[in-house]
């Protein structure tokens, strides 16, 4: 495979949970590669109290033709901070036409960014976009676990599970009936 | 309060979802504060491929007075090695009566050497607690999601959700209801 490698971008008390299910089974059970990627290489700690350390910085990530997808969790850090060099980043990310998944306080952030006003999306709150200055995709909202429309992949922030799966599927991680097992598995639990 | 740490095991490949939403809403949203510690201060990758930086080595943390609860996450070292220095740090933590989590691969640990033979509990399955030496706890089995017997909380690889909302109710986090709110909505997903 060429295109193997996955980027999770880590901000400021980014979200232990949301990307974790994503990121676990495609690095250790499949050809892909997860690397993480900051505005600079400083080490991002987790919402969980996780020191973790950042691999690329933005802007100096070159390794685009390998870049299958870009993984961004939410976290605490969204609301304050307009992170206007992850949203050029983004541009360029689909300039090439590798999906981006963003769950929780990263889609507030795409809102902010205007990323959601010409895709079907979700997100925790249909108000909380409304609120953002410039959002005009209010015909576009889905109240959902995940959408996945035109290379944006959004979720909810109870949605780990779900965005995992729609990961899977799109990078094509296993077989059909694998993947379907391990999203019913997870989904139910193994004992229910 | 005085008790308000709590311990993150971390080993080689440690699993990122299995204690994701118990660190990131306890160290985040409650007095608790999470630190994580390992048989020395080496960064652990996890399966994910975070590279996270270790607060303490077992063999020098002397902090037991503030600790309220020691979380192992599973992760895909466990079958591969002893880790002898970890049983006895176990040992220690419980004759204190300080709670221990274990999910997925550390509840096998937690069988190889021998802590649940006189618990109830359960784990991934029994058939692999019955391949290993010296487990009696056959009838102490329970197939569950999770499970809390005198100051052990077993879980299995899909219950991370299950597993931090006991460990939520055992550090008293919150108000019942507010943890009971939480539970319902991870478990049943905001929009369902």
């Amino acid at each position: 495979m060429n295109k193997n490698e996955i980027l999770l971008l880590l901000t400021d008390r980014w979200c232990d949970w949301e990307a974790s299910y994503a990121i676990a089974v495609t690095n250790s059970f499949s050809e892909y590669n997860v690397k993480t990627i900051g505005i600079d290489t400083t080490d991002q700690v987790s919402m969980g109290g996780i020191k973790a350390a950042v691999d690329f910085s933005i802007s100096d990530y070159d390794n685009f033709d390998s870049l299958s997808m870009l993984i961004i969790p939410g976290g605490l850090s969204w609301e304050e901070n307009d992170y206007d060099e992850i949203a050029q980043f983004i541009k360029k990310v689909r300039s090439l036409d590798i999906p981006v998944a963003a769950i929780c306080g990263a889609t507030y952030f795409l809102c902010k960014h205007r990323f959601l006003n010409n895709i079907k999306h979700t997100g925790d709150s249909l108000e909380l976009f409304q609120s953002v200055k410039g959002y005009e995709g209010e015909k576009l909202y889905i109240p959902a676990q995940v959408v996945f429309d035109k290379g944006f992949i959004t979720a909810n922030e109870t949605a780990a599970v779900e965005f995992a799966y729609e990961i899977f599927k799109i990078l094509k991680v296993d077989s059909d009936e694998e993947m379907s097992q391990w999203f019913d598995n997870f989904q139910n639990g193994a004992v229910h």
